[in-house]
């Protein structure tokens, strides 16, 4: 079944990595795809997961050594383009529809995905073409701001996190443990 | 911090799960509390703490015998009533008062505790008291359908996850790792 966590709220990630946390508990099998991340940039579910994989081996992360543009400072230099970015999305959207298709994980996450369509990387199709694909026994959970209609009509689940209140307004920004 | 994650939509107890996955990353003391949560229901975030208790034990969950009238099979006996609930749930209010005063915990979680107050079974100001007496060095998560406006005053971030889609109303109930 497909789960879209969409909208401008806090909560989006957070609640993709709850489920996951759950189906642990179950021992079902979890893949994690993070898009728009960087493989260098420490993260509380990453360094959770290290401390974890000893007892429990049923829960992996996968991120590209992608960056966002606004929040990467290698774009200055030669190495970045929003060309390679582009290119590398959509080599790891080929590389999930074959991890999809070998049905080794039963919940696998694609996190900030819907981003990577709604703000031009990559086209709509690619992301639609992976939901369609997706057996019905395999949860696909996609995050990300502005998810498209037809992203929502081929959902299960759709859940839009509202913001109502950001202590970002008071200039609180990210801090370690809440935003990452 | 205050924290809020309400309304109609999936993911408001995912989210403060997956808050609590990643800050165990970073080694934060976390405490959860389920409200009106029996506790002999078999949940993936109770499997998952069992299983990784041996290598992290920065984490609990605690919850206290209660059961919303709606799902408790034992309210045709004898030993359950709508006020022993409210009792039970006064009293575990009061033994939260005392945990966020020890300062024992970084980040505590009150589950579904928005919902004792939507749905009439305890005061609101009994829940304000405690957002009011929460230091600003402990982040307090408040889930449940329904928190009002002075809640919403008094917090720092508040999301509202609204259902843009379920599958429920395809009569597909609550699934294992998934609902639960």
């Amino acid at each position: 079944m497909i789960h879209i966590y969409t909208g401008d709220g806090k909560g989006k990630t957070t609640a993709a990595l709850g489920l996951c946390f759950r189906a642990l508990g179950w021992n079902l099998k979890i893949c994690i795809y993070q898009f728009l991340k960087s493989k260098e940039s420490e993260t509380g579910e990453v360094n959770a997961l290290k401390k974890i994989k000893k007892t429990i081996k049923t829960i992996k992360i996968n991120r590209f050594d992608q960056e966002h543009p606004i929040f990467c400072s290698k774009h200055t230099s030669t190495n970045y383009s929003v060309g390679k970015l582009k290119e590398s999305l959509i080599k790891s959207i080929s590389d999930v529809r074959k991890v999809i298709k070998s049905k080794k994980y039963q919940i696998i996450v694609l996190d900030e995905i819907i981003n990577t369509v709604s703000e031009g990387f990559i086209k709509e199709n690619l992301v639609l073409d992976l939901i369609k694909n997706t057996p019905v026994d395999i949860e696909l959970i996609l995050t990300g701001r502005g998810a498209t209609k037809k992203m929502i009509q081929s959902a299960d689940y759709v859940t839009e996190m509202k913001e109502i209140k950001h202590p970002i307004k008071k200039k609180i920004y990210a801090r370690k443990g809440i935003e990452f």
